[in-house]
């Protein structure tokens, strides 16, 4: 590794941190200044990030990807308009700083509180999608945080442009420039000297795939917080109400299938599977030519209906498709199913659909997942439905954010203590 | 690496997690009469952990200790009644799983709460005390987690004493023995091992000195929080009432020297340096003949007074001395102050004495640590004296938990969502 990038990236996150001391402290006016001058920026410069992108576009590397990697790449005027809009929105949210979350007074007379704070300097691992350098870059300074961001190469152009109006924003209104930097370079080593910055930065957050994100994980002395995706479930239990259950999973699994809270497998209770099974598979097949992998018992029942379906294979019960594919399981009990989904699912989301209140309390204690939902859609777990108002993604650790995290996700807290001339005794 | 003992460590692993799915879900008096039982244990088995601790400190690795280790190693009739003690008052705690943290209404008819729930298996690893064990294991138990616990060789046999106690009073009480397993080997092998089974181990507790937490951290894919220790400073502002000031400086260098919240440095604003210094520097050095390392304008004025103290080296403005050692050095203005902690300390503990409520308020704000203080000695960060109840260590990390971690911090959170048939438009 080059001893001079090693120093680049090094002076970057020292700037990072002393821009990071500054912006904690900026007032919640300040920054909502520079939210807004960054919504007329980019209005403004529509024709050059599109010349810009169009760059990217026609590069190697973009021609290299998918199409649906491309489109993710491409920026139009729409996608523009839409990018400015949600930047004058996470404006309009409430600012976390300050915020306090407890108080208490000590015997001894020493008043405490725990007060939300930003965590400092936040780096974050990201790969095709420009909307992403805003997102993170907005969310990261309506918070008080200062930004490190390294997108992917095949973006390069188009994220220089975009951070280079966050820079100016910044600037324009009093805030340090240097409180979002983009990585100069798509060098990996970059990424490699970044991820042991510890005394700098503060935590990373890795938004991608899977490799990726292990990537990170495996190579960061620094504190990461993932967003894989998720293996949710859907349980239709002995006591529910059909109708609600086919309604529930189709769109779950059809809705879109692409994203982490869509459903990837079915659990139905012995009791109701002949019943059931059936009309969801019909269902599911009419909304989006679902392709059901299915154990021996629901096979059977889909057979004898003379329904489409597959043999699934072991793989299938703990895959994440991200497909309109949908592994399907029959169960004993309750029991089995709680116990199928604390082994095999990913702890992301998951549903139980019935009528039985008992039932359902104990899926909801005993399921150990980010998110577990009662008679609603998995694809409520996010952070705008949730209600937090914005989401840099969704966490699948259990430290720090679990689930959805926005901007008071992105705040740790301190302790203030007012005292009189206390010691210990 | 033997694959025997890859295959045992992950075996146990794997038990863990199984176990903690069951404590998850466990009553407060199911687990609270798993922690009186324990007590009883420990009071009945007085003498056999003795017998078995003598054999610790017989061991060669136990000769190698310092003689202040080798005290840490040892354990008596006193400290064996004080352990009990502790086990008792943690069953009197109040349980942190199931507190509903906030709750809310969709516009759709989501009715959507968070509630507090144990992280799942968490790994501690540590040194030579043998109450750790004990300690770990029981506010592990009592937040609902299950715990693996890699202690120090020196004190293999008395740990693994202690932790048969605590499996005993699990299955005693009808709690899965395996909820607190030691790791069965000192070989540095098994906790490589562990440190990578983030597919059953959610969260790692390093407690111990720094380059034990360096490893961990530099060698773990599974999150960790670190409890490194302090570099605390205390700042005297030029609005101090100084007979304060010097009271809180003694009582924070000098009443525990060797533990992680104690001062290391003493900043002086300089209108009242000359008048605070030689003062300070006598009552320093007549409680513990504390010594001074001075900048030279502090120097300066403790020669002038002809009192005892040391030229600093740069290396002594970052010092954790751990010692009866103080830096000194004068500022020449509050945000100097600010911007001298916010560049050496450790982000831990900082203090300042100063009658002026404005100055007071911008340090507390500016000043990035764990905890900030005003007028009041850092000693006072700590789980007990923050009203915590207990304490597994003092992280200095700044997502999940930053200062002092008890039960609560021991938790994460889960959503709960309970619809009425919602899907996702």
């Amino acid at each position: 590794m080059s001893v001079d990038l090693v120093q680049q990236i090094t002076a970057l996150a020292r700037r990072a941190r002393v821009a990071s001391l500054a912006l904690a402290t900026a007032s919640t006016a300040q920054k909502n200044a520079a939210l807004e001058k960054l919504a007329d920026l980019i209005d403004a410069a529509t024709f050059d990030l599109l010349e810009t992108n169009q760059r990217d576009l026609l590069s190697a590397e973009a021609q290299a990807l998918s199409p649906a990697s491309r489109d993710r790449l491409e920026l139009n005027e729409a996608r523009l308009r839409k990018l400015a809009a949600s930047v004058r929105q996470v404006a309009t949210l409430p600012d976390p700083v300050g915020e306090v979350l407890d108080e208490t007074t000590r015997p001894n007379g020493l008043q405490l509180k725990r007060v939300r704070v930003p965590i400092g300097v936040i780096g974050i691992v990201y790969e095709s999608r420009p909307n992403v350098t805003i997102d993170c870059a907005v969310l990261c300074l309506k918070s008080g945080n200062a930004a490190i961001l390294r997108g992917g190469k095949e973006c390069f152009h188009t994220n220089t442009a975009l951070a280079a109006l966050v820079a100016q924003a910044l600037a324009d209104t009093g805030l340090p420039a240097e409180a979002v930097q983009l990585i100069p370079t798509t060098d990996r080593a970059a990424l490699n000297t970044l991820l042991k910055l510890d005394q700098y930065i503060h935590c990373i957050i890795p938004r991608g795939g899977e490799s990726l994100i292990r990537f990170v994980a495996e190579n960061s002395t620094i504190p990461v917080i993932k967003h894989y995706t998720g293996v949710c479930f859907v349980y239709v239990d002995a006591a529910a109400d059909l109708a609600m259950a086919e309604k529930i999973i189709v769109n779950a699994k059809t809705s879109r299938p692409g994203v982490c809270n869509a459903a990837e497998q079915l659990l139905v209770h012995r009791k109701v599977a002949e019943t059931f099974l059936p009309a969801a598979a019909r269902a599911l097949i009419a909304a989006a030519n679902v392709e059901l992998r299915c154990d021996p018992a629901s096979a059977a029942i889909l057979a004898m209906a003379k329904l489409a379906h597959t043999a699934a294979t072991a793989a299938d019960y703990r895959a994440e498709f991200l497909a309109q594919i949908l592994a399907v399981r029959v169960v004993d009990s309750l029991d089995d199913a709680i116990a199928t989904i604390n082994r095999d699912s990913s702890g992301h989301t998951e549903s139980i659909v019935t009528g039985d209140e008992k039932a359902a309390q104990k899926f909801l204690t005993a399921v150990d997942s980010a998110a577990v939902l009662w008679n609603a859609s998995t694809r409520f777990n996010d952070g705008f439905e949730f209600g937090l108002g914005a989401e840099i993604g969704i966490s699948t650790d259990r430290l720090h954010a679990r689930g959805p995290m926005g901007l008071r996700e992105l705040c740790t807290y301190k302790w203030i203590g007012t005292g009189t001339g206390q010691v210990r005794g």
